[in-house]
């Protein structure tokens, strides 16, 4: 079982330092340190769990230094930045896991990018050295990209030539929709094992600035600072220090503080279940300040992310999660308050931040998702995000019994305060090309709408009452386990993100997609495949059609 | 081998009437008449040969009814709109004749959407019956969708729990993109085998209007005769003839009037040239209208057109496509103005439309492009289009005799009158991001460049001078031919298309992806995998782990 809870007292590939605004991050990856035996970190290459410990770097940057503005990158190794992503723990993986593994990645990539639009942390790539694969798609990940110019280094994206596959982490989409590279240039890029010096590499777009060695560092420093100024992230403030997650695992599932996972593997399915707080959100900045990593949208949105990366790494077979809500819905209301009136206070900003990102996870994990509001539940405001992040929602009608009937409510955070990968607000995806129904919700935020009201809202898919409610649920659980999985995660990734792109939502959708389906094939990993034969001097075997 | 010409007379499977503005394409599949051996075409499915037949009758309509406003589409049997592709036909096919098949079948779908948008041809689906998977992506690709209510017609998209695939053309993206169903509702009714009856459908924005089958044909009339109005295709005008191409194949290649394919099996490439007209074009639309289908932007384009879809269906281990240009670049030019002077006319508008279409089939197709800038090239406005389709552009330079050397040139024709699949023109996607290259490439229209002036103006790749030039263009082929396939395939579809997305490079960018992902895995196409068991009786079996 794999598990993504680190410490940096333990941390065994990374380093980081803070000098006033400016973190450090070193990576000098053990080589012996590989989460799984059989392979060699060499040459500053990562596995996952190089990755994780990477993606809790950057969590306490944010959260336990809120001085920091700017993230600088670099190798620790003698004239090594990164060499990507491990290739012989990559040809010895199932395909599942690689994908699972490129997604993660992928996340952690995009979360630089996501702290950098909306919250103003900052990262440089300081390529201190050979950068190559995975490694130049951290640096691209960054706001700007600085490189030694020592006449041998080079950055490359050698992936295609040498092991028949593509780049991972969103380099092709990167270099061309983010660097803005000509596409015929990204082509020889791309397409060349060899890499590309300072020079040429800044000519094409390909880096942002290079310096001789002995002129790297204050390069570096100079870039490093200027993309601080003018960052929201506060100059004085102390820190929350994020402390270990309450949780306890065993067969029947994951419980936290404020989230549960029940197992159910004869039926293929994981129900996760999101309490509400116990009493109402502190609501002044000092008070929330106080509460620390113990106010429940940070605590719950730690738990939850644990929660969906321990679901998608280790029970790959488990094809549909159920989403319910339990708890005062006025509690959840409450913090949602607390949560859109301090949004400029750091703090909050950072915990929107962790719940923008963890939301998002949802979108783009190959799972069914489905919302499902019974009695009890508190599907209002942040909460109901899960229900707008789901593929279908089935609602309760309890004609009889008003009082008990669940209800749902929007607020201010389902309005823009939490938009998912695609950049839009959940409630915008949900009614693209309808703006009079996203209007007409507008309209009703603040009011509960029982089944019959969210059902003509648009708001749920299904409304269902006492006596149809167990059947219809089964049912729908038990088709939707039945249906093939790959197809489901094709039509999935194809319904959940109509009308406009964004580079998050093209990693995903196209990228990833081809990615996946030549990792599937072959050429690639067959017995005789690239990926597969790297490194034993034996020439891989093409099927040279094209398809 | 395939071949992809046809005439009415012959077609096996559609019915072709004109009734003024309207014309009506009925789909009457003879089951008996598949293209290859070992199924039937029962209810109204259909395969490759259905849908050239498909292909080639829009095309005459196009050229040879241009009073045609608006297509009427509808089923030629009892109840029966159309029941998609055939399950037998896909069950039995490889990886790559199923990709290919969809390419080809998604591409005359797009183009009813092009002559819609562009052209002012427009298209409404008479759904008098049973309308499933394929057939409904045909009536999605329509303006508008009419369905009779006869209380058990159903539209459905069952592909993925019946055969554990995706709906193949370009249904998940119409769904949500185009018809802007809401993402849960489109994942109810992708989800479920049973379909959806006019009343739901009408709700949910699967269709747009139904009627009683009474009054079902009234209806249809009414609104092909609405949409008819305000097109821009003309009331009274004659047609233009489409004759048999001129067309000679062997081992050695394919050669047209103006087009020539030459196959280089041993090297994995095929060479197409294009040849420019012997004189200059005429200018007037009467002369351009006289000339008929012998007018050279029209006969290349056919010929072109076919030579793509040959190339792509007969040779698909041939992975590298080399593009050739030849004779007076003036000539060229001469056809440019004409193109651009006259595209008001109906005949020339039409013209533009095929070329349109024609060098989007470039870009969305699984080979590498490479234009080679020589000698006696004329890579001139609508020919240099060529060279902006490909994924790199070789140059020769001849410093020592510049009268000999070749150039470019750019006209009016670069810039938007043949947008790409994305939608923009091929120079503005070049230039993704950097506006001011393009406007300085628009100032230098009309002036001849060489290789050096080109190289500078962004415009081509590489340029090479005499004594390098045949081991760089060797050694680029051998290159290119040395890579895995599959990877290039993922690079292209990644490269190609930077920036903003359209409907059309989500369905063969995302959605194809997806698709052929889903199409290569065993649960769809393993020996128990349910494509493979469909019709069987047996029930497939899944490996359930989500990837």
């Amino acid at each position: 079982m794999i598990t993504f809870e680190r410490r940096p007292d333990d941390y065994r590939h990374w380093r980081l330092t803070v000098e006033g605004r400016v973190a450090t991050l070193t990576l000098d990856v053990d080589e012996e340190a590989g989460l799984a035996p059989g392979y060699k970190l060499k040459l500053n290459s990562y596995d996952l769990g190089v990755d994780i410990e990477f993606h809790d770097a950057l969590q306490r940057i944010r959260f336990e230094h809120p001085e920091v503005a700017t993230v600088v990158l670099t190798g620790g190794k003698d004239r090594m930045f990164c060499a990507g992503a491990n290739i012989y723990m990559l040809g010895a993986s199932t395909h599942g896991w690689k994908v699972n593994f490129c997604k993660f990645t992928n996340e952690t990539r995009n979360g630089m990018e996501d702290s950098s639009r909306y919250d103003g942390l900052k990262f440089v790539a300081a390529v201190n050295g050979a950068c190559a694969g995975g490694g130049y798609e951290i640096a691209l990940a960054c706001d700007e990209i600085l490189m030694v110019d020592d006449r041998s280094t080079v950055v490359s994206l050698p992936e295609l030539p040498l092991l028949g596959v593509l780049p991972g982490t969103g380099g092709l989409t990167r270099v061309v929709d983010k660097r803005k590279v000509r596409r015929d240039l990204a082509d020889l890029f791309c397409t060349s094992a060899d890499g590309v010096r300072a020079d040429r590499a800044k000519q094409w777009g390909l880096i942002d600035d290079a310096a001789t060695p002995n002129r790297f560092s204050e390069l570096v420093r100079q870039r490093a600072e200027a993309l601080a100024e003018g960052s929201p992230r506060p100059t004085d403030a102390q820190g929350i220090r994020l402390g270990p997650l309450e949780r306890t695992a065993d067969e029947a599932g994951l419980r936290y503080g404020h989230v549960e996972v029940s197992l159910d593997r004869s039926n293929r399915r994981a129900t996760i279940t999101v309490r509400s707080p116990a009493s109402p959100s502190p609501q002044s900045a000092e008070e929330i300040f106080a509460a620390g990593d113990a106010w429940w949208p940070l605590a719950m949105a730690r738990e939850l992310d644990d929660a969906i990366l321990s679901l998608r790494t280790n029970e790959p077979a488990l094809g549909l999660w159920v989403l319910k809500t339990e708890g005062p819905v006025e509690n959840v209301l409450s913090a949602g308050r607390a949560l859109a009136a301090n949004r400029a206070h750091w703090f909050v900003r950072e915990t929107i931040g962790l719940l923008r990102r963890t939301l998002a996870r949802f979108e783009v994990s190959s799972r069914s998702l489905y919302a499902v509001i019974g009695q009890g539940s508190c599907f209002a405001g942040l909460l109901f995000e899960l229900a707008l992040a789901a593929d279908r929602a089935y609602m309760l009608s309890l004609l009889d019994d008003e009082d008990a009937a669940p209800v749902i409510v929007l607020d201010e955070v389902n309005f823009g305060l939490l938009p998912g990968v695609d950049g839009r607000s959940r409630l915008e995806t949900r009614f693209f090309g309808h703006p009079g129904v996203l209007e007409a919700a507008r309209e009703r935020a603040g009011q509960p709408m029982d089944a019959e009201a969210a059902l003509r809202a648009g708001l749920v898919t299904i409304a269902s009452d006492e006596l149809d409610w167990d059947d219809e649920i089964r049912l729908a659980f038990e088709e939707r386990a039945s249906l093939s999985p790959d197809a489901l995660t094709g039509l999935e990734a194809s319904l959940r993100f109509p009308g406009a792109e964004t580079l998050q939502t093209k990693v995903f959708g196209r990228l990833s997609a081809w990615q996946n389906w030549v990792f599937n094939r072959p050429n690639a990993t067959g017995e005789r495949g690239a990926l597969k034969l790297f490194g034993s001097g034996a020439k891989p075997h093409f099927d040279w059609e094209r398809v």
